[in-house]
């Protein structure tokens, strides 16, 4: 099959280019002697975590209880970056197959006691990481003081298992020139972090750091001993503006079809935000939605549920309708949860076809 | 089921609140003679569809081929409301079961070209609405002359046929006071298209407007005969916002847990944008990507993939982790987009579940 006969809008991803992220990230934390636990988050797909796998990574992360469900298939070292807060999360968590180790982040001492009270009447021993706010202000204990009263809490409550800290550094997302001193004081801050568990007699046997914008940083990190990066895979307009990717590492595209040229000075695509997303870049990193392949001047200037509207101003391009254009969009991540199919092309060639196996809840009465 | 036993983060509707949405609307069209013809990309649902066509819609409006397919199974009356366009569109448009009596609107010589070659290829007779471009402009032709071009092509492209028009007042959005001029406008051009339409001997028989936000206006538009809304079985801010609905009618929420409470000022919610979208209200009609049933002051300022922020700043409500909100979306047509099932509740009972069955592209190679 033919890209051309693909039905719009769908995603399609360059498997040259996905085995080159795949691969780019695989090497650079052997090279520096970092586990990779990639977070699959960003394709929610067997096919493309059992590549990471394969390519040495150390395990896998989740964020949802349906993405561990999925990927306990693949792997028996799980970690759910995410509070496992809440009965039904917490039966679904202990449900999953007993050979899976199960380790969780979290940043507070309610999380702490629902989980050791699941994990204790499952009879599973689980790992827990404490999560430390180190800049994102997202989740994660503000204060060191804190960080290990749960820590220890933690070890007062068998079966639960101390294993270490993790961090989030998605706050650092500047271009590269401009994230060095961000990073040095992240490096700085890590340091201070682990010098007070070291003290309290409360090593982390695992440090958790990484995210795609800094991945190829985190041997700069003291201590780091393991990174989560997700959009790496596919990158996207977001990754290309932070430098840690180029544009022609952009491995996901959303295949569209021009529908509409009713309107001057614009053209009309069948990717609405329903099909791409309506994630903004960040201030400065460019404008639009979503940016086109083969004509990296127009821009998804606006969208509805269906509709995704060209901005042609500053094009000398004049579509047709039917003409089929292919559009990187601004957060990848995002795209994916919204479809449920990807194709896999090499050139022009359809070459496979795979579900995005861990998208969605999969939560029913 | 009580509504505490859910896993979160779910969509949860009020029965109670659908059915009194449904009856209105139903009302409102029966009273004034209009033809209902719900658009059901807000539910994507059967379930819901069904309620409508009970309640005498005379069909059903959609974008999507595979909402199209979904709801073959309720109607043999569907509108398609979208340019159908590209080879594998057609394809799915034209094995729709022969007993559906379907209806498509299209802007372009180039979609009338395409869809003629497919309907005389199948034998199948297909309505064709022009759509006119009336003010949003997203699609529509934009001069009456072009629309008449096209009208006419129709009829002379058996088996199609020419039904009639159809416009989007999309971009009347604003208060109920601030719209009156707008609308007048509308009525003055509409009442303008359909005399051309006469002129030239293409009387419509079919002039389909109508949007959740100006729908309980539709009578005051001369000529009319049918509306297409959709939002309004659930209603949300955005609609709030405009005044066609009030903030208890929106039965439509996003049950989530308070996970995180490790950041001052904020609590973290499992909601995020993988849940609840990141659709914005329009400028001035508040801020944030939902507010809190309970706490109207609260909404969610910001969000990860899996993480929504509430904002604690403006209310005296100290969430403790493992509490639960209900959080009403900004626009809740996308939100359905991001959920497989919907629990319908009464009260604190969850009385049913049902699938969104239309939701996705069902797209395989």
């Amino acid at each position: 099959m033919q890209i051309h006969e693909l039905e719009t809008p769908t995603p399609v991803v360059d498997l040259d280019v996905l085995d080159r992220n795949l691969d780019r990230m695989a090497r650079y934390a052997a090279d520096h002697g970092i586990g990779l636990r990639p977070h699959i988050k960003t394709h929610k797909s067997p096919r493309v975590a059992r590549e990471q796998l394969a390519r040495g990574a150390v395990g896998l992360t989740c964020a949802t209880t349906h993405e561990a469900e999925v990927m306990a298939d693949l792997t028996d070292d799980v970690l759910v970056a995410y509070p496992p807060v809440g009965d039904a999360r917490l039966r679904r968590l202990m449900g999953l197959p007993a050979r899976v180790n199960l380790m969780v982040a979290l940043d507070s001492a309610e999380a702490i006691e629902g989980l050791a009270a699941a994990a204790k009447e499952a009879g599973r021993p689980v790992r827990v990481l404490i999560e430390c706010d180190l800049g994102m202000h997202r989740v994660g204990v503000t204060s060191i003081e804190e960080a290990i009263r749960l820590a220890r809490l933690v070890t007062e409550r068998p079966p639960l298992v101390f294993a270490g800290v993790n961090f989030y550094p998605g706050h650092i997302r500047s271009g590269e020139a401009d994230r060095k001193a961000p990073l040095a004081q992240l490096g700085q801050d890590v340091r201070t972090w682990l010098a007070a568990f070291d003290k309290a007699g409360l090593k982390p046997g695992i440090v958790s750091g990484g995210s795609t914008p800094t991945a190829f940083e985190s041997h700069q990190l003291p201590g780091v001993t393991e990174i989560r990066p997700g959009t790496y895979v596919y990158n996207d307009r977001e990754i290309v503006s932070t430098g840690a990717a180029a544009r022609e590492d952009c491995a996901f595209t959303i295949l569209a079809t021009v529908v509409s040229t009713a309107v001057p000075g614009q053209a009309v695509v069948d990717a609405g935000c329903k099909a791409l997303g309506r994630e903004p870049l960040r201030v400065g990193a460019g404008s639009g939605f979503g940016e086109l392949v083969d004509h990296p001047e127009v821009v998804v200037k606006g969208m509805s549920e269906e509709h995704g509207i060209l901005d042609l101003t500053s094009s000398t391009w004049k579509p047709k309708v039917g003409d089929r254009v292919r559009i990187i969009p601004n957060h990848v991540c995002i795209v994916t949860h919204l479809n449920d199919f990807i194709h896999g092309v090499r050139g022009d060639r359809v070459e496979t076809i795979w579900p995005v196996a861990a998208r969605g809840r999969a939560a029913k009465v």
